[in-house]
């Protein structure tokens, strides 16, 4: 049989899902005899369209990485196999062969709300290991953290009602959704419609039917009725695959074991205000209304704006693609190097891509209720304890944190967002939050710029 | 330690990557005594923003699930612990214990250029199979169709110059950078920045060096000479991190061996030219001149309009992440059913989301040179053979077609493309392919309309 490829990562195989410069850069360094240390941080250049803050996710996948990067055999004699690593040494296969990641890493906790230029991932390692990491760290880190930003707009919108993703055929690829339902569960979803996110994170996973169930019966009420036999307890029924109104005067019937009703297309707000209206009628007030059909924060804010009694919003393709800006500008930049003993600090001139130099912190003023007044980007050195948002997690290529469980990852992000102003989460032209260098970061970074300038 | 979740996907886990709701109706429907055949189409609702053609991708995946789907007992004890399940029968889940895919599979091959509502993938096997099946199809076949999509357009408004994919680091987690890096070669890409794709798929892996690289030196002179040393046939010199022309000037003193170099940021009209010019004056005319740096359709055509010297375009953000339509709208729905021996076709009524009934064949009408025409969707009865679509590639669970290597879907998909005239492929305001109905098959869905409106 003929072997079909699914394009699978495995441990195996992630420590080759990079880009190609990573191996050629590794292999010129090898070669040029340079492996002295080096930091590089992982921050984000500007906000996507309308956003306003950033939730940091990702983290524990990209530590799965880390401590898990091998390179198989096969990869090496790939490698090898390839025009432009002819002429480079069998050491260097050699070196990859027993390549581990032995450095250290510091991060923003996941769920922790951050914003542009403030460092949410460092690395400290031989320049070789920092720098094959990139790709894949920029990879996992820019999506989760897109994917819980958007869901955390989309829970703002919703000012309260629940929000649950439903978005993995719309995700780009099998592994999107799964990652797009824990990003979203951060960013404050109550669960997913995605199983292999419940069953590997424990989120909770949300059903309802098809229009394809009701469509297999011969008539609507017959599948209803077997949709509730089956379940009894949590029967939600899709009411407009033929004619909305009729299909709601239907679902009564079923009595007050009906938890709730879906629509999925149609005027929302005429429509459930009408299935409101006759689901009362019947004395089921306590039956739920659910929403879905390329649901975003703006398409909810104007439906609650306009009344529309909707319990529970299921929100998919926006969300999961964040569609109205689908790439977050997440960066990985050199900041600094030790040779012998003596640190340079680095940073890039040309252009629009200015960068700082050195190791940094990041601390955050808060008032006396803990609400966030300014965060100051600053040097590692001059901010350490309380205010701090980063802490260490990997020393010498060993896990030194305590991973967080989604909840508390989620309730992070719930505190962190319930101290950022409302006028800083508006969904559209919200304030921009204050976030300064400190003046030994720009003093730092004028000495740097003086001295490139003068070499 | 601490056991990190890494959130791959594996043979195993890949038939819980759905949505909830396929589960809880295949429980219904085997509560009910409900498995006959049924029918479901894959098919595209509207074209993307600018779009005005699409270029199918992701059957091979989608083949590999279908062929390869298992629930596993851990799975099985999953879904029987969630509360939904509680009054679901023992022989509900020996059923998910013995499941495999047993019915046939019809599509495009991959490379097919197709429209919106031709069905792009068919499936006929008992219900539960069928439906189970949906959103993994719907995530594999959507994001590839979309990203090599956008690769087709991307390569026709480059008019003949290479586009390479750059966009791992970007695309949406780590397996969609391997996903993209196969759709972009299928659209026309020469190559690809990410090894995993090169190894898995034998696509031609490219790179280059990043900032980083040269910052590492004491100058860039150095950074430029060891990378040389290393890859003395493969040199290309990324020269912008400081000053471009100065850069470039340096780049020249590599000499003839020097293939090419890139520029990442700043005016790439005005800097390619003045490169162009400094490269020329050295001698190096056949040096190449990359350019990388958010790059698109439009601004591709906009650099070649204006005269800019590049030889090779690196795509990264706007490509993997279809960034102007960053999903496809690519749905399944039912199509008819077939029980005791007696079809029935089906389609939704309600709203905007009408669905035509019936298995369907595409059928492409063309002149004596082959150049498309106007195709004709009509029921499968109607059109076998030269000018169909639609081919079989799976029958009762087994694999009946031979799978072309990506060179050959990448020349099926140039050669599709190459016989739709120009103006069915400008980047915008391209006029719209006739697409029609035939008239048997608008009958029938005029026949089951009258018929679900009389019940």
């Amino acid at each position: 049989m003929t072997n079909l490829e699914s394009l699978f990562l495995t441990p195996d195989n992630m420590a080759i899902d990079t880009d190609l410069y990573q191996l050629t850069m590794a292999a010129a360094y090898f070669e040029s005899g340079i492996n002295y240390p080096a930091t590089f941080e992982l921050f984000v250049r500007k906000l996507p369209y309308n956003r306003s803050f950033l939730v940091a996710a990702g983290l524990e996948q990209a530590l799965h990485y880390l401590l898990n990067i091998r390179f198989t055999e096969e990869a090496i004699t790939y490698l090898r196999s390839q025009s432009p690593f002819q002429k480079i040494s069998d050491a260097f296969f050699d070196y990859l062969r027993r390549f581990r990641f032995t450095g250290s890493v510091h991060a923003m906790p996941e769920g922790t709300v951050f914003f542009p230029d403030e460092p949410l991932l460092r690395i400290t390692a031989p320049i070789i290991e920092a720098q094959i990491v990139e790709t894949y760290l920029l990879t996992i880190v820019n999506y989760q953290t897109l994917i819980a930003t958007k869901a955390a707009r989309v829970i703002h919108a919703a000012q309260g009602r629940a929000v649950v993703d439903f978005g993995t055929r719309r995700a780009h690829g099998p592994q999107a959704g799964v990652l797009a339902a824990r990003a979203s569960f951060i960013g404050g979803c109550v669960g997913t419609s995605n199983v292999l996110a419940g069953y590997k994170l424990g989120i909770p996973i949300v059903g309802t039917a098809a229009h394809s169930f009701t469509m297999t019966f011969d008539t609507e009420m017959e599948s209803f009725e077997k949709y509730y036999q089956a379940f009894p307890d949590h029967t939600i029924l899709l009411i407009d695959t033929y004619d909305t109104i009729e299909g709601a005067r239907r679902a009564t019937r079923i009595g007050h074991k009906l938890r709730g009703v879906r629509l999925d297309s149609g005027d929302l707000v005429s429509l459930s205000k009408q299935v409101r209206q006759i689901l009362d009628a019947a004395g089921l007030t306590e039956v739920k209304i659910v929403a879905s059909g390329d649901l975003n924060e703006y398409k909810i804010a104007d439906l609650l704006a306009q009344g529309a009694p909707i319990d529970l919003f299921g929100v998919g393709t926006e969300l999961v693609t964040s569609r109205d800006d689908p790439a977050l500008a997440g960066v990985y930049k050199l900041v600094e190097q030790e040779k012998d003993g003596v640190v340079s600090f680095k940073l890039k001139l040309s252009s629009e891509k200015v960068t700082y130099p050195g190791k940094k912190q990041v601390y955050r003023r808060t008032d006396e209720d803990g609400n966030y007044l300014e965060d100051i980007i600053c040097r590692e050195s001059e901010c350490r304890g309380k205010g701090a948002l980063i802490v260490k997690v990997v020393e010498n290529g060993e896990l030194c944190y305590d991973l967080p469980n989604m909840k508390e990852i989620q309730a992070r992000a719930s505190q962190n967002l319930s101290h950022l102003s409302d006028n800083y989460k508006r969904i559209e032209n919200a304030d921009q939050y204050p976030v300064r260098k400190s003046s030994k970061l720009e003093a730092l970074r004028e000495s740097v710029e003086d001295k490139l300038s003068r070499d």
